[in-house]
């Protein structure tokens, strides 16, 4: 009998980390189905991780249990939560990783997971969260997981206004912001700032798709997640930019 | 109870594009088996990922069904093609990926997919094709996924003489091309161009095995496409050539 | 009907030769259930993989499968092992990449695997070991994969004492070492060496846990193995070290 997914979201890359994990989720669980939402979230950048698991939890179905895990208060005091929202559940340290999607999912319960004391103080990715994963997974009950709690770090994106940052750059060199586009806008003044300096201005036109674009020219488009992308057509629009994630956006 | 495969082939890299292409085909069928063929096509080359799917697609199991995404066309009116073949299914972007490993599996039927009309501009793999690949693996008949059609893009690999491309370069630094092994060969002469112009020749030996080649040696071999490759023993005869994918190779 | 899971460890990265072997396995055990370890070790560094194997392994729950390579001999007379532990099963080459493990585990019966004839001299992964590792989760009798035999090569990992080796560096930089720590230890005189010439000797010291060392020093700490790794918090101790792979490490 095959369980709701659990879908995994790390800043491992594709390590025996992750490997580890899935391990342990079949020893709780042997029948779970394990599914890898990505692992490719930059090393301890918890926005960015926060920004993945926002924008694509609503594709999975629902039952599926995130769990997510970029930790590098690991072995401090935060806790271990888990989240109980309307249709799903979100596993993960309280540094705000599961906040956005979590808040958008309507929550419904929260815990903070009881840490086994055998757990290391380097990876509760495999020690604390995977067994909690595959507990719920097996059906049991989700406040046996631990004890009712509130979380202590939100934080949210701002995704309504001119006003955003660049919240990751995918493999294609688009650099990815979180600012929804203007309706029947054909062209934008960006505005692109680092610690309080601006290191780029300039109007770029508007693109409905990636092949329509002109070659080699700067332009924004309506990215898969429904926000404004700057992208150049068979090139990188981050490095001719040199635009990185968690650079200030602007429509100015 | 468990569905035939779907094997899934992109250039995403191992990015949460390919999580939520899963997310999403477990939404439309949740028993679905999701295999990954490989997300290490380099960006927008379809030709690499062509050869994948055709050295790669008979170590399938009958029913397997392909999705493949290689798609620099996505938002134009470039067609979403399913192709039904003898003993499987293809789906992916009319712009050749598909073409020589259906042609090789034996066409059957192709139809037009149904592109919905929420699908966004820019991410056919999430919006379009997953979700077909899905409801095919979950029973819907084949013809109801769209209408017939004619592919427009076909290319093919040379497969028969002594001049082809290097088709890949594998993470060891092999130079993996589309030349067959003429038997009983012991040393090749062999051409490298690029842009018409040639940057090497020579006669390379030919070795079974790359634990039998001499240190430090450019050699050939028959490697697992049963094609021949350019290899050094422990080195990456790639970097040491200077050789890229699309390269033209002739043996002399 | 759900089978045991087969584990895959390999240096290939996350190339096609993964997805080819995933078919193979599929091809002749249709309700396989496969899981990733990981794929990236170091391409051909047979020791790295052992080190990820023996430090793994028991997170998987009995039954499992282990199918890994890291093969630089593929093609020569090494042999083709599977081996019964206990509470396990591992595949791959006799090359000393299971012998930590299965040492560990507790060996109780060991097999060279019978060769396919039309099986390539250059990927054993898929034509000799994917198809053995699903037939024994199809139920195939251990003994019926072939005859029994002796391994010719072994190694152990030094794990002891208070000298060691560099097993393995992290995504985040971490450089781990196969050296347990030493209990109530505030402070570690560490000496770091390769081909024989000390490179870096220091007094370290050691933190629980990563966000409590102070920014910018490298420190020691046990890690998710139990055994000392150097890290720098926010910062990769391998590169501001050079440290490598291999590379000695002594506690004196």
């Amino acid at each position: 009998m095959q369980t709701k997914p659990i879908v995994l979201l790390t800043d491992f890359g594709w390590s025996s980390y992750v490997g580890a994990m899935k391990g342990v989720i079949l020893s709780h669980c042997p029948h779970a189905q394990i599914i890898d939402l990505t692992h490719d979230v930059a090393p301890q950048n918890v926005r960015e991780g926060a920004w993945f698991l926002l924008v694509n939890y609503l594709y999975f179905p629902p039952g599926s249990i995130f769990l997510a895990v970029v930790d590098p208060g690991v072995g401090t005091r935060r806790k271990a939560l888990a989240i109980k929202t309307k249709d799903y559940y979100f596993l993960g340290p309280d540094n705000g990783l599961l906040s956005p999607a979590a808040a958008r999912a309507g929550i419904v319960d929260t815990v903070e997971l009881t840490v086994p004391p055998e757990a290391s103080l380097t990876f509760h990715g495999r020690d604390v969260f995977a067994p909690a994963a595959a507990k719920l997974a097996a059906g049991l009950p989700f406040r046996e997981l631990g004890k009712p709690v509130v979380p202590e770090v939100n934080f949210a994106f701002y995704l309504n206004g001119r006003e955003g940052e660049v919240v990751t750059i995918d493999r294609f060199g688009n650099a990815i912001t979180n600012i929804p586009p203007l309706p029947d806008r054909r062209k934008y003044a960006v505005s692109l700032a680092r610690g309080g300096k601006s290191y780029f201005r300039s109007e770029l036109p508007f693109c409905p798709a990636y092949a329509l674009a002109p070659e080699g020219v700067l332009f924004l488009i309506t990215g898969s997640s429904r926000t404004l992308e700057i992208s150049v057509k068979n090139g990188s629009a981050a490095s001719r930019l040199g635009v990185e994630v968690a650079d200030r956006v602007a429509i100015v």
